[in-house]
Order: C-alpha cells, then sequence, then structure tokens
C-alpha cells in the first residue's frame, strides 16, 4: 500500500482500470511506463532542491559558516538516502495498516517479479510482463522508491537552515540519521504509509505537514534547545541582523527550490498513466507556481508597508512559504483559491521571522517561519478550501507536532549529553569552517567588518 | 485555437489522426499523456530560465545592484505568472481569430471536461474520458497554460537586464505588469493566438520575434527613456566597461539558459503524441545545441580577431545570441543549417554590443542585442533557410516593433510622469541595494576602488 | 549499430518485440516515443553537467584565474557538440563492425525516414509512419545523437579542471578538438560502437572507462607534460594547498553533476519503450544515487579519521567518485552493491589525491583521482560484482589507457610545439583572467593574501 491509495484513491491509475475501448486508452504496459518515468523525472527534480537549500542557506550565513552549511546540505542528502535504504522505507510503507509503524526489515530492493522480468531471456519475457502487469501497482517499484526517497532529505534541509552558523557538524548529522531514519517515516507510516492519521481521513497531498512541519518541529526544537548566536540578541531586547554573505545565491536557492517543487507537488500525484492524471497533475503545477508567485508578491508588498522597503530576503522566504502552503492541497479546481493559500503563506512569513526573533528563538534562514508555520496554513487551507475535514487536519497537525518535538527534543538532549551540540564561543567567533572544516569559503574575498564582529 | 495551429499545422497531433493499425499507433489517451508532460517537462526547464537570467543579471552588474536585479527577476517571475492568469492568457488565446486581440476574461481556469472526468465517480469515468478525447485539442489545458506562461517571464527578463543600475525596483515592476498583462499577450495574439499575423504566414517557431525581439524592443525603449548609467559614458566620447562584480555567476546564468532552451525551442514543436512529433522535437533540441555552439565559438573567434583577447561576456552573449537565433526556425532540416544561423547570431552581438555603446545606448548586460538584433536575424533567417515567406517576415518584425515600441514608449513615459523611474543621482552612487533595499548583496566581501567610483 | 546493442542487448527495446496482447502492450510508435523523449531528458540533464564542472572548477581554481576557467568550459562544451556533428559520431557508431574506426562521413543529419514523414502530407503519413516502425531502431535517430553529444563534452570538461590555472587557452581549445573529435570516438566505436572491445565482451554501461577514464587519461597525460603550478610544490617536498576562490560554487556543481547523473546513468539504459526498461532504468538511478551518497559518507569519514577534521573538498570529490565508480555498472540488482562499489569510490579519492600530489601531479580540481582512479575501479567492479569477465574489463582499461596516453601525449607535445601550452611565470602570477582574457572575475571583492602570492 503506497502513499496514494489510501488518501486520493479512486483518481490514481484510473487509465489502467477503465474500460474504454483499447486502440483509445493508455495500455496497461504504457501506463507502467508513464508512471515510473514520471516518478524519476519528478524525483530528479526533488533531489535538485538539496541543491536549492544548500544555495539558500549558503547565501544567508556569514562567510566564516558557508563551507559548513555546504558539507551539512551534501552530507544530509547522503545520508538520508542511505537511511531509507537501510530502513526509512520499509518503516513507513510495508504492512503499516492503520497502526502506527511498518516493518522493521533492512535493505530494500526492487521487486521479484521485475527482476524476473529483466532476467527473463527472450522466451520468458512475455511470460514475465504478463505476471507483473499482473500483480503489481502500476509503477516500478524503485522509481517509488526514488520519489519517495527525496522526500527524505527535504525534511533534513529545513533543520539545516534554522540551525546553522553554531551547531557542530557530527552532532548535527547524527540528528538527521534519527530524523531521516526514523522520525520521518514514522510521520509518513500514519499518513502516505495507510496509518492511523490515513484511517481518520487526514489529507496532505505532497507533504505541507509530513515533510515540511516535519522538519520545522525538529528545527523549532533544536533551535530551543541549542540557542541563539553570539550576538544575535542584545541585552537591552535588541535584535542584530547579522546579514547572509552572499544574496545572489540565496535567490538561486530559492528558484531551485521553486523549480523542484513542480517535482514535489507534480509527482505526488503518483500517476501519469491516464488523461485524468495527466490533467490533474497540470492542475497541480500551476497551482504550485500561482502560489509561490503570489507569497512574492504578497511578502514584497507587505514588508515595502511595514518597513519603506522591499524585504529581499522575506521576499524568497514569501515564495517558500507560499509553496509550502499550496503543498498539503496543490489539486485546488479554482486557481484563484492556489493564489489565495500562497499569499496567505507570504504574509505568515513575514510575520513570523520578526515573532520568532521577539521570542528569542534564533532561525538563521527562517526556515521554522516558511515551512512550520505556512506547513501548518497550508495543512488546514485543505479543510478551507479543499476536501478536507478541518477537525482531521488539525489533529494531524497537532499529532505530528507533537509527536516530533518530543522525540526531537529526547534526541538532541541525548546527542548533547553524548557528544555535545554546540560550538564553543571561542568557535563560534571564528566561525564552523576554520574550527571544524579547517577550511575558507572565500579564501580570497577581503573580509569587511562583520566577519570580524 | 492554440499556437500551433495555424503556424505549423499539419505535424500537430499527427498520431492521433493517423489511421494505422491500432496496436502500433500510439493510442489518443496516451497522446493526451505524452503531450501533456512535454509541456510540463519543457515547462519547467523555461521556468528555470528566469533563474538563468537572474544569475546572468546577477554576475554582470555591480555589486552595490546584485540585490537589487535578483528581487526584480524574482519578482517579475511572479508577476508574470499572475498578469497571465489574470488576463493574458485569454487576450492570447481566445478568440482571436484573425484579429487583433483575444477575449477579455478573467481567471483561467481548467477546461470543464477535464474536470468532469476528474470529478467523475468509478462509474462516470469512462463516459467523461470518452468525451474528453472526442472534444479536446490532444492535451491537458493547464499543460498548455503552464508552458504559454513561462514564456511571459523570459520577454520581462530581457527588460530587467538592460535597465538595470539605474531604474527603480516599483516602476519597473509597474512596467511588467503591463508587460506581461498586455503588450505581450497582444503580440502573442496576433501570432500564436491565430491573429493577423499569423493568417499573413508569420512564422516563429518558438519566439525570436515573439518573446525576444518583443522583450529587446521595450528594453530599447525603456534604455533610450532613461538614459545610460552615471559614469557610463563620458565627455569625450569615451566608454567606461563597469565591469560585473561576478563573472561565474554570469556563467552558470548561460549555461541555465542553455538548458532551459531546450524547453523553450523543443516544447514548441507543441506536442509529443506521436513518432513525428518526437522526430522533430529531436531535431529541434540539436538544431538549439548547435546554434548555442556556433555562437560560442564564432563570438570567441571574432573577439579574438578584433581585440587581440577572447571577451567572456561577449562569449556568454554569443551563446544567448545564437540561441535567440535558432528560436525562430529550429525546426531545419540540414543541421548544417542551424550552425549557420547560430553562428552569425553570435557574430552580430558581437558588433552590436559596441555600435549600441557608440549609440550612447547603454545595456547592462548585452539584451538589447543578444535578444532583438539576433531575434530580428533569426526571424528573418526562416524566409532565408527556412519555409517562411522573406517579406512575411518582415512585416512580422516591424509590426512588431512599431507596436511594442509605441506602446512601451507610452508605458515608461506614464510611470516616469506618475512615479519616477530612475533612482536619484546620490542613490545611483551608493546602489540600488542599499537605497531600496537596504541590505548588501555581498556584506562580508570588501569592496575595490570600482564599488566606491 | 548503437551502444546498446552489443553490449546489453536482449533488455533493449524488448516491448516491440514481445508478444503480449496489443491493448496490454506497448505500441511501437509509443515505444519509439518514450525511447526518444528519454534520450532528450536525460540529455538534457547531461549537457547540465557541462554547468556543473563549470561551477565546481570555479569555485576550485584562485580568483585570478576563474573566468579563464568558466570560458574554457562553455567553449569546450560548444566544441565538443560541433566536433561531434561534424565527424565524431559517424566515426563511433557507422559501421565499426568489430574494427577500430567507423565511417569518415561528415555532418550527421536526421535520417531520411524521419524526414519523410515530417515532410509527408496527409496522405503520405500512414505510409511514411509504416517504413518507420518497420526499418528503424525504436528512437528517433537526432535524440540518440543528443544523448551521445552530450557524453563528448564530460570527458572534455576533465581535462579543463585538472590542467587548470596554467595552460593557455586556445592550446587547451586545440586539444579539446582533437580528444572530442578523434580521441573519444575511437574508445567509444571500440565499445559502444561494436568494435573489438566490444566484441570481447568488455561491458561499460554508461562509461566509467569509455567517458570518464578517457578524459582522466587525457587530463593525467596533460599534467605530467604541463607541469606543476608555480608554488604548488616547494623544493623541500612541501605540498601547497593554494584553496579554492569560491567553496559554495564548488558544492552547487557537485550538485549539479549529481542531478546530471541521473541521466548519464539513466539514460544509458538506452530505452523507456516497455515495462522492462522502465523497472532497469529505475535500478540504475537508485544505485546511482546510493553510490554517489555511499561516495559523500565514506570521504567524509575517513578524512575525519586521517586528518581529525572532514575535507570538504574531498568530501564533494568523493561523491564523483561515487559516481564515477557506480557508472560502469549501474544495473546491480542487489542495491547493497551499490553502496560499496560507491564506498569504495570514496575512499579512492581520498587517497589518491595526497598520492598524486606526492608524485608532483598537479590536478587543480582532484579530477584525476575522481574520474581515473574511480573510473578504473568502477570498471573492474563489473567484473566482481556485476555481469562482466574481469580479465576484459582489465583489457579494456589498458587498452583505453594506452591508447588515450599516448595519442594524447602526441597531441599535447605537437601543440606545444606549434603554439606553447603554458601561459608564462609573469601570467601565472597574475593570473590567467588577466592575462589571457582581460577581465576580473570578481572585480570588487578585496583580494586576500593568497592572491598576491
Amino acid at each position: 500500500m503506497k502513499k496514494n491509495l489510501p488518501l486520493w484513491g479512486a483518481g490514481v491509475f484510473a487509465g489502467a482500470l477503465l474500460a474504454v475501448p483499447a486502440e483509445a486508452a493508455v495500455s496497461s504496459e504504457a501506463a507502467y511506463v508513464f508512471n515510473s518515468f514520471s516518478f524519476l523525472v519528478c524525483g530528479a527534480l526533488v533531489m535538485f532542491m538539496a541543491a536549492g537549500f544548500a544555495m539558500l542557506e549558503s547565501g544567508l550565513v556569514r562567510a566564516r559558516n558557508t563551507a559548513a552549511i555546504c558539507l551539512k546540505n551534501i552530507a544530509l542528502y547522503s545520508i538520508a538516502g542511505l537511511m531509507f535504504y537501510l530502513i526509512g522505507y520499509d518503516l513507513m510503507y510495508t504492512g503499516v495498516d492503520g497502526g502506527l509503524i511498518g516493518s522493521l526489515e533492512l535493505l530494500y530492493n526492487p521487486s521479484g517479479l521485475e527482476l524476473a522480468l529483466i532476467n527473463a531471456g527472450d522466451k520468458g519475457q512475455e511470460a514475465a510482463l504478463a505476471a507483473l502487469m499482473k500483480a503489481e501497482t502500476g509503477y516500478s517499484s524503485m522509481s517509488d522508491w526514488f520519489f519517495q526517497m527525496v522526500f527524505v532529505a527535504t525534511a533534513a534541509s529545513i533543520v539545516s537552515g534554522a540551525l546553522a552558523e553554531r551547531i557542530k557538524v557530527w552532532p548535527f548529522l547524527v540528528f538527521v540519521v534519527v530524523l531521516t531514519g526514523v522520525i520521518y517515516p514514522v510521520i509518513g507510516a500514519w499518513t502516505w504509509g495507510s496509518g492511523w492519521l490515513a484511517e481518520m481521513g487526514f489529507s496532505d497531498f505532497a507533504g505541507s505537514t509530513i515533510v515540511h512541519s516535519t522538519g520545522g518541529w525538529a528545527a523549532l526544537t533544536g533551535a530551543l534547545i541549542l540557542g541563539a548566536r553570539k550576538g544575535k540578541y542584545g541585552p537591552d531586547g535588541r535584535i542584530n541582523p547579522l546579514p547572509g554573505a552572499n544574496i545572489p545565491l540565496a535567490t538561486l536557492g530559492t528558484f531551485v527550490l521553486w523549480l523542484g517543487w513542480f517535482g514535489f507537488n507534480g509527482g505526488s500525484q503518483l500517476a501519469l498513466g491516464s488523461a485524468l492524471d495527466a490533467a490533474a497533475m497540470s492542475i497541480v503545477f500551476v497551482n504550485t507556481n500561482l502560489a509561490a508567485a503570489a507569497g512574492v508578491v504578497a511578502a514584497m508588498a507587505l514588508t515595502q508597508i511595514l518597513y519603506k522597503k522591499i524585504d529581499l530576503t522575506l521576499t524568497l522566504n514569501g515564495a517558500i512559504g507560499g509553496l509550502v502552503a499550496i503543498t498539503a492541497g496543490p489539486d485546488l479546481q479554482n486557481h484563484l483559491m492556489a493564489v489565495i493559500v500562497g499569499g496567505i503563506g507570504g504574509v505568515l512569513v513575514v510575520f513570523a521571522v520578526p515573532l520568532l526573533d521577539k521570542l528569542r528563538i534564533d532561525d538563521v534562514v527562517g526556515a521554522i517561519s516558511a515551512h512550520l508555520v505556512a506547513g501548518i496554513w497550508g495543512t488546514l487551507a485543505v479543510g478551507i478550501f479543499g476536501s478536507g475535514d478541518f477537525a482531521v487536519q488539525l489533529i494531524g497537525v497537532v499529532a505530528v507536532g507533537a509527536f516530533v518535538t518530543v522525540v526531537s527534543a529526547v534526541v538532541w538532549f541525548a546527542i548533547r549529553a553524548v557528544m555535545g551540540l554546540r560550538i564553543d564561543e571561542e568557535g563560534e567567533r571564528l566561525g564552523l569552517d576554520q574550527v571544524e572544516l579547517g577550511i575558507e569559503a572565500y579564501a580570497e574575498f577581503g573580509k569587511g567588518s562583520q566577519s570580524i564582529a
């Protein structure tokens, strides 16, 4: 049982089930190819979001912590893929059946029927194909695995941004192991894996809660336990901006995330093997784009009004807020709704960022605002504009928040006790790059006063 | 009536029309999926061109104006998408019928037949699918909308590059609203929307004139009205180079544009539902690549000869010139023609950039040379190497130039009268980033004499 | 005869050959579309690797040589495409037939049957399509050409990185002409073109040897003939690091390469027209990702152990080493094998980089370690974990090494004799950007002591 069936049921693989004339319909083998290729192409786009996060975060940290954030980002993507292979996928998708977790089997591999087809000689292929067509879900097992895998890394990317500039590399990566191997798969099991939340009717098309809020709660918990960067908050309530070192890279990162999000939301249609699926996926692409655009325009206009100047960083986060907000329900059939949902996502980010600062919760790149706050909004919006039940949506938001917060806190405290979490003061002053990696991100660019502060 | 029908007619959706044996041909539903998926994948590539323009322009402006150009680029892409949803698509494609503009209906939404299919229960799907297959154009309505939408932003990106470093953010964005909501859709209506130019036989496969020259004319008009940057042109006829701050970003931007152009030109085959379309699209990909490569090599060799050194910026613009030149006719069946068309595109850029400087038309990134000059060449080249009629091609070039120039001028003057266009001298000296956004793009990188000049 | 037939035979285009019921199977025309579109999409991803190399190399050279490396990268990609069109493709694929080289015909163009279909009027299309379906290989000729073309540039990119910071632009580009027009196509003829190595049973799925080692051997030969950068190796055996100027760009480049590698390996299934192909391609995607991830984690852990700090540059190269290693056999059916192959690839890079330095072979970006060493490992691994014969794999490795080394050496010496290879000492001190291009890559970023050294 995969992600799609309990949540959007009817529309999926409809092509194969329809009794239209054979010469007009998509054949079952062609549907299998369409579905699999859609997973691969959309999955590759989502994979590229790892680069987007790396660039966004590289641009928004100070120069002295840039190499460390680069390392964390490529490492977390790698760990996420290995952990999902080792344990995550089965924990999330195999035999959850209304419960809390799936199987504890290790090392996911291709389905036997597929290997039989691939290994069949010329003579055996016909029978092997027939068996595959009859028994399988309509797509290649590893194309689905690939698509699900790339989502795991996104949750971890959110954490790296929020906790940048002070968390040590290895403790962060140990947290990533647990987040991607256990925490995210358990949340996934409850929902896309057909667990208890799915049975209640919780609806989260591509993961406003399941991916983005999960990462956001883990980041929030970490930010509270880790504390703020030195110098971020003055003793008199003063908030120091500590501006990022490379704004065009942050802009590039945002564009890459936007591009990847077409795969993120579009691929979550989970099928392309029928006209219905193609039409539905197209609607998803359009809503994704409109919501992001609305987030940008809303954040621009609002910061102009509030601060008399457009705030570029908040505008970039407005795009992300719009994207996160639409992620729970990008299948809205009236596109104006997507504009509204995304625009509100952008507005929420503009208010959430200073609010967190007022609470002295130090989120370096605004990830908690863009992913958690907009993620909650998007999930609830499915209960307002979409087909979801508001109460069930709220239960899902709260349940995920409670579980991720509690388990994350336990893990953060355990790591802190065993190996420490935070770079020491001298290290923070010098920067993680020098202390942890022994490298400079920009070895030749003269440093202004900022980096000596 | 969509873009393809009047201009390339016969080849499109041939798969569905052919009377080949059912078991050999592409079924009508599979063609629908192929066509729609091609729009989505190619459209995503074109969307990424917005990032390419952002990086190209970020790399070629001075550090003090970098954040502003980042903001302008993400804002213009957002506005283009919203305006095309609000009014542009219908104005361009609905009911033009040989005339000047389409419908003034607002807020484009999915076709009723598609929504009927998506919303049909298990029982009704067969009938809904049959109705869709019978009545529709062979692709999902929103996949087409998505593909057309991403083209709009390209036209606006051209303007942002040319007018960088001196135009204020909000007046620029107001112009973008008009350009993407009215000017571009009207040009589109005349041509791809089956308006009067299409009826004359004007041929512009993917938009050398319709997209690139439209943006180029708007940029040229703006550059004339706005005037040059302070210090660009000395009183003694001296031309100061004002070099860009980040050459690798400019290079990255060019590569991203090149990648996106496969979607731009390839997707403009407008169909993938038959062997004919797949073969034709492949030819388009190859010609696109060869033309860009020829533009690079031509610009490299020519600048070496002219200046005794390769000029990297002109070489990057040579790639773009080659791409723009082939855009009007990338379906050339002898690939050598594509090499020639693209190579001449690169050569034209190398001559046009200093010529504009001699005329004291200040185009910060060379956009007018690469998009307008090469765009005119590419459009006329269809009348020489391709299937177009040279006289008609010329009429199209002139008509588009006249309309865009006049309307743009009116809009530029109106904006100037109401809110001003240009940053004041002190602001230009300090940079748009500080004055308009209150941010530094590279907060920690020591500044050389250039930025204080 | 194309790349796939001798090497992986049976699995390819199986969809078209199967005698399953027509309404279940993929039709031959749909298979043609799938196969062609897969080539185009995967080829576009591989094309983007040129940007990945450009960014990786831009980030790892010093500021004063950055514009030159940008120029070299866009130029080599352009030249590769033109040379493969001019002569390379036919030399590699047409009529090799167990021999050493293919045809010397010039200027590859679309197949006549495809042009007949495209040019047929409405009446002739049915017959033209039937002829194409009967006679052709199941994909569009130019989609295959496009996919093969993008591989050529990769081999050249490897050379540019290794020889950066001291080779002059034009001599380098002359070498690229020979490498992409002759050396690579000959290696390709021996193997994917059905030459003598293919007949022996040499197996290299996507080019660990054919692409990556070919580039690596050419780079190694060049590095030996060119000598090390001034100041890299002290007289007392001291090795000076000469750190790169822009680490986030190097990280971005690595991510882009990783993304492109899905096309590189996945597209090398060479077909998507059946469930078998879709399942096989999915396995390739997953193995590619796991091997890269294992390379990252292995390099991280090993550098932490060896140097007490994670080395970010080696970690990035660990990703590439893992990717190169899996490239010869990404079709492994037990994914754990891919983790092992990739992890060893990462380990080898960590040991090879200091070893080359000990031998005073100056490879600026680690390309020889990541592409040649890991490429040899990956090719031999097919004889251990995969379906290859170890002795034959070894013969292939040695034969390719011998040929590329000898021919490259002749070409390098000839270029040196005619036009010189290396920038003079003063030019090396000032940087290639200033001397060869007359430009600064980062005109405004104050320079630290590094760049004056």
